[in-house]
């Protein structure tokens, strides 16, 4: 993996091990298979994408057709899990990682809010999408706009 | 860690490895020490609430002091990851594990839109959390509502 650092920007030792296991549970696919091609963020009114689920996992999309947004969350690892301060403009501006959304980040987990079109078996066909053809899928949620807690409330708000 | 299936719940068999893995890079103070007493989901108006960085991620907060909104993902393992069909009300009612934004689900990853307070230090005031107190934290991200990307627009949308 080549990585060309620009002016100003900075990396820290990583920890010695990871303290947690991601399972990958389906691909996303989407039309570009270059990163200069992707766009910075998702739109609404972005192209079609695919979200490939798993066999293993379809039963856990019972429901889902009934929200037209939810978040998604996939797994970028292309980039450096090290780089805290970042220059994304080339042009001296520097910013912290958690300032921005950039993929370069020490849990390298994009998240994007989609718009549900139609589900398709264990396919979801959505528009919102920014990442990679093949990106590994983890996780996808109703989104919180649109989501009321299906159990009783509890006390501790 | 004991757990209790409700009726209809249904698990399936976990894959035999993780594809990749998670750094914990902080830890969320709240003030909910039993799982009982979380809120289901958090509000803006909930108690404030402290994430706090590890002191190696300290650069990565330059610029974050900028927004009111941050997307903040956390690692929630106290559940079961092989759960694909969920009964949350214990009332017969059954929701696939991707309807849900419930803690058991494949990659247990929570995420909360938090209200940022203040930044003090290594540590950020927010409201709007829902988890236990101690929960690792695994990223923070500027809310895409107010979020602009810092380097040039794509072709790709």
């Amino acid at each position: 993996m080549e990585f060309r650092f620009r002016e100003g920007e900075e990396v820290v030792d990583l920890p010695d091990g990871t303290d947690a296991g991601v399972y990958f549970i389906g691909r996303i696919r989407t039309p570009w298979s270059d990163r200069k091609d992707c766009p910075r963020q998702g739109r609404e009114d972005g192209p079609k994408c695919r979200i490939e689920l798993d066999a293993r996992w379809a039963s856990a999309l019972h429901g889902v057709a009934d929200y037209t947004w939810l978040d998604v969350l996939y797994w970028l690892d292309k980039g450096r899990r090290d780089l805290v301060i970042q220059n994304p403009k080339s042009d001296g501006k520097l910013f912290g990682t958690f300032a921005l959304r950039s993929p370069q980040r020490p849990n390298p987990i994009g998240l994007s809010r989609v718009r549900l079109e139609r589900v398709e078996g264990t396919t979801l066909v959505v528009r919102g999408l920014d990442c990679l053809d093949g990106t590994p899928l983890i996780d996808i949620k109703p989104n919180r706009c649109e989501f009321t807690p299906k159990a009783p409330p509890k006390p501790g708000v």
